[in-house]
């Protein structure tokens, strides 16, 4: 039994998400599909360091599962590419140590978020961007995240569907550039609540289009309370960037 | 009446090409519903620089058509955004010379055309590159293609599907190079014939992938024969980035 760290990428526009889900295909489920064919027939459950949601994408996922049979990291990549669907993609596959786990031992996560602000968006981004074609204070925004990095409770800033019960998290990066049409969010943190990212970029919109003041930001934190936070932006813009972990995991 | 020319760019992957089909949907079909809806029932025909195939993107196509009621051109490109699918839109809108035609007074076109060749293809590129995962001469198809450019009998680069009798056209860049991981061709003419750039493309592959030698590429134009030349690249790699008209057009 080889336990195997696997960073992969994905289109999330087709899926309902990584996880999966009664009503819809899921990551999840096309990588375990890939595993069993691989290992004809025995189900190989796929872990990752969370779930996205449906129509997010990510660049730097990461899973492990246990490959039960001798086989090269490379090579077992190589067949999965083979199996997996054109809009899912190992980028990389590593054995590690027995005791990996992709969500527990998680040290960080980035996630981008891009708003398309040009009048006339452009196709072939629409998967990839959300398009709100309004003139944008993104200076406004960039002071009102400064409040953002930090351990907080971010019950402000999470789904009222969660489960989750301790809503205290570590932010390390909440940043925002404008980068010729488009606004570009970077954060970085230990861990995010349900849509918090979503959150957060739906509250800075409200702030750069000037409905609310910058102190709305540190207002709807304070508050602890979803209502005091602005609408989830939509998912098509949330790129799940990179997870980082110990080194010695490979 | 008045005559709108039109710039476009459209994802060409949900339809069966620009032109009106049986067995599905096509950009134009699209343009002349959106039209019709403005129009309260009275069908607008649209007329493009030429068709694209199946999957073939463009960034610049051009249309024309005429339209019966007093619009001013920016609020003519606003009502048919918000009428179009989102994976086709219209750049730009002008007023033109009445006798305007996409087709006959179009002077020259650019495609371009992008092979990634990385080992792992990137998902968020796989509706837009040919992916071919191979080490590639690009200097050996850069020397090939030092044959195409001039006014030439392209028969061994058109489709045998075509209808065109004449089988001459005029070519001005037939150029490649390296960007990164992909190889991008840019191709400009005075017109292009039935796949032309995609047989283009697919013959410069079998060079620069060394199963032919750069001589090929002059003796398949030399042989006048579809035979004589490589296989036709696939349709996703395909944008026809511009078309240029005379300058009284608009």
């Amino acid at each position: 039994m080889r336990r195997i760290k696997a960073t992969i990428a994905y289109d999330g526009t087709n899926y309902v998400g990584f996880q999966v889900q009664p009503n819809g295909n899921s990551i999840q489920a096309e990588l375990q599909r890939a595993l069993k064919k691989m290992m004809k027939g025995t189900p190989i459950p796929v872990y990752a360091s969370g779930r996205t949601d449906s129509g997010v994408h990510a660049k730097g996922q990461v899973i492990h599962f246990d490959y039960p049979a001798a086989i090269q990291p490379a090579a077992l990549q190589r067949a999965l590419n083979s199996l997996l669907p054109d809009d899912i993609v190992v980028l990389e596959a590593v054995e590690t140590l027995p005791d990996f786990n992709a969500q527990y031992h998680a040290l960080k996560k980035r996630y981008s978020y891009t708003v398309n602000t040009s009048p006339v968006m452009d196709p072939f981004q629409r998967l990839y961007q959300w398009h709100h074609p309004y003139r944008v204070n993104v200076a406004a925004i960039q002071e009102a995240l400064a409040c953002i990095p930090g351990t907080h409770d971010f019950t402000s800033f999470c789904s009222t569907k969660t489960d989750k019960e301790d809503k205290v998290r570590t932010v390390y990066v909440a940043e925002v550039e404008q980068v010729d049409d488009c606004i570009l969010f970077h954060f970085e943190g230990k861990g995010f609540l349900y849509n918090m990212v979503r959150i957060l970029v739906g509250t800075s919109l409200q702030i750069g289009d000037g409905l609310k003041p910058v102190q709305y930001m540190a207002d709807a934190l304070a508050a602890k309370d979803r209502n005091a936070a602005g609408p989830t932006a939509p998912s098509q813009g949330l790129v799940l960037e990179k997870v980082w972990y110990p080194e010695q995991f490979g």
